[in-house]
């Protein structure tokens, strides 16, 4: 086990300085709109509640990736555009997780209705005609449209000299599509009949791993004009830390604290996620718990009872253990990566500080 | 009435040059996919059928709107690389039918399933878990994500020079937005319950006018580095035309033979779309012809008596005449306005076939 480095590195006043930043688009957004109609205005009211929390990971990834590589000028002018390109992942988020919503037919995120539904309700309130839910999906797949176009209006709108921005698109590009692959690779998979371990951690690989660290951290890189190296040694470091980070969203998908999650207990039962979690359960089932498992999974009436029979026998197959030790392996394989990476000692701290952020129990 | 310029420009050439490099972005990313997962190959096929057909309207706007007022070393040299920014139009277009299509429940597009039909007849076809029309429309918004992503990847991938790209950007940036606030300002005038005809001629402003031609003869027009009289006569040409162009897609959306439409007779009636031509005639309807018209509007079941019905009204009440007139008069303003553009008189003429191919009554 390698030592642990000091964790020095402070993501409050990080995140604070996003949340600037992400107030300032959607302002700039909200007049934006309003010059076209004021019926656009709830986009921006629930943007705005969507958008005031999050653990900024993907930002966090980003910009460290880009201060743990750069150079002595770079770091001196381009911090606070570096915040901004940060920001953008934000967005592209936003949209993934209100398009996310949609798919999965979630009533709530981060302790708020989802979007989906927070429109269905004014579609209820005003006494609309035709089918509310479908006016609620609408209103949902357009304003995560914006939120994906206003992404990289934002990373343009940096304020970082052109060569960096062109050397970083390409980057942007493929994370896109993997974020969107990985996404259908997912739906796909709640859908087949038999629970696929190997798919699962494909699924796990694209949609997480890529999205939420390997391409952030790449995209610093790029915008660093870091030698191949790093992006190498933040590939390895990502990809642990990605499948340890999706691993443990998937065990509080099921053991979370809703208070903590933002989602109702056993959320992921409900939503019948085939996760690696659920796949190894499967694995080590006997018949009887497969059929009590099956039963659970996409249950849209789970109970408090359904809910901890799945949980023990997630724990009893060994699932939880396996997983644990999963997340655990990841967790140092991630570590011992960034030991090596030829990277600021500054930054190597910052990210042992975001290894835990990402793959601790509480959130 | 101006005097009609010699109409000397053919599509059909453009639609096959545009045509090659849409197969050629599909191949390039079927393959970006398949290193993902082979799963991902349906989603190719899909967008394949989608992107066989179209009049490549807003491609074409945008690449005169370029040639119409480029200098001589720009027309030269540039030539490729414009029908390359052009075709990034038609993967915008791409997103915007796609989500539409899951927006409104349509079935078909351009004579094919929709693709989130085409995908929810896979889950039935395979027999997988869960809601087929659920995974249908999921697999459609990624698609559409993923459409909306490769279209500003092939404008920055385009080989022009950076500096036009980045003159370019903001109005790219200008027409996603007001195409997906257009779409849900479209989206609301379908639940409220009285039609305004002010409210659904904003809707054509914005979702119509702006974003398939005053929109793209602009982006045109900044990868030109045009003098700024030409961008605002694109302004009274596209506002004109723009609108001309929404009235006839309504018209045809009720009066158009399936056979050209590739949408079933009448289905705007059946999806209760509130358009300019149903606003004008219920301003102008008896109360017995309001309620038989409402009774049609958003109707699943209509059949082809319904439809004629709802044909009569329309022709009884004069709303058809009226949007004729329309139509005829935003013809012929946008005609005016481009005899006295300062443009090249090649750019003139085609934009005048252009003119022609957007608002005549067959397609």
């Amino acid at each position: 086990m390698p030592p642990i480095t000091t964790q020095s590195w402070d993501p409050a006043p990080f995140r604070a300085d996003i949340q600037v930043i992400v107030d300032q688009v959607l302002a700039q957004e909200r007049s934006s709109l309003a010059t076209i109609s004021p019926d656009l205005e709830p986009m921006i009211q629930d943007l705005t509640g969507l958008m005031s929390a999050g653990k900024r990971l993907r930002a966090a990834f980003c910009y460290w990736g880009w201060r743990a590589a750069a150079g002595p000028a770079d770091l001196a002018e381009h911090d606070a555009s570096m915040l901004r390109v940060a920001s953008a992942l934000e967005f592209l988020q936003a949209c993934a997780l209100i398009h996310d919503d949609v798919m999965d037919g979630s009533d709530t995120r981060r302790g708020l209705p989802a979007v989906h539904r927070s429109f269905q309700a004014r579609h209820e309130l005003e006494h609309w005609t035709g089918s509310s839910e479908l006016f609620g999906m609408g209103a949902a797949i357009l304003l995560g449209d914006l939120c994906l176009s206003w992404a990289d209006q934002l990373l343009f709108d940096s304020g970082l000299p052109t060569d960096s921005l062109l050397r970083a698109k390409p980057v942007y590009d493929i994370m896109r599509t993997e974020l969107m692959a990985g996404q259908y690779l997912d739906l796909l998979e709640q859908v087949r009949a038999k629970p696929s371990l190997q798919r699962a951690r494909n699924v796990v690989r694209f949609k997480s791993a890529k999205y939420t660290i390997e391409r952030p951290l790449h995209l610093g890189a790029a915008l660093a004009d870091a030698r191949p190296e790093v992006a190498i040694a933040y590939s390895t470091f990502g990809l642990a830390l990605g499948e340890a980070f999706q691993l443990r969203d998937d065990v509080l998908g099921v053991f979370g604290d809703p208070a903590e999650t933002g989602k109702p207990a056993g959320d992921d039962l409900r939503e019948g996620k085939s996760t690696v979690l659920i796949a190894l359960a499967f694995s080590r089932a006997t018949s009887d718990q497969s059929a009590r498992l099956r039963s659970h999974l996409g249950n849209q009436e789970l109970c408090v009872a359904d809910v901890q029979d799945a949980r023990a026998i997630l724990t009893d197959t060994g699932a939880l253990e396996a997983t644990e030790t999963l997340i655990e392996e990841g967790t140092q394989a991630a570590l011992l990566s960034l030991e090596a990476a030829p990277i600021s000692e500054e930054g190597r701290a910052a990210l042992t500080t975001l290894v835990d952020a990402a793959t601790r129990r509480a959130h």
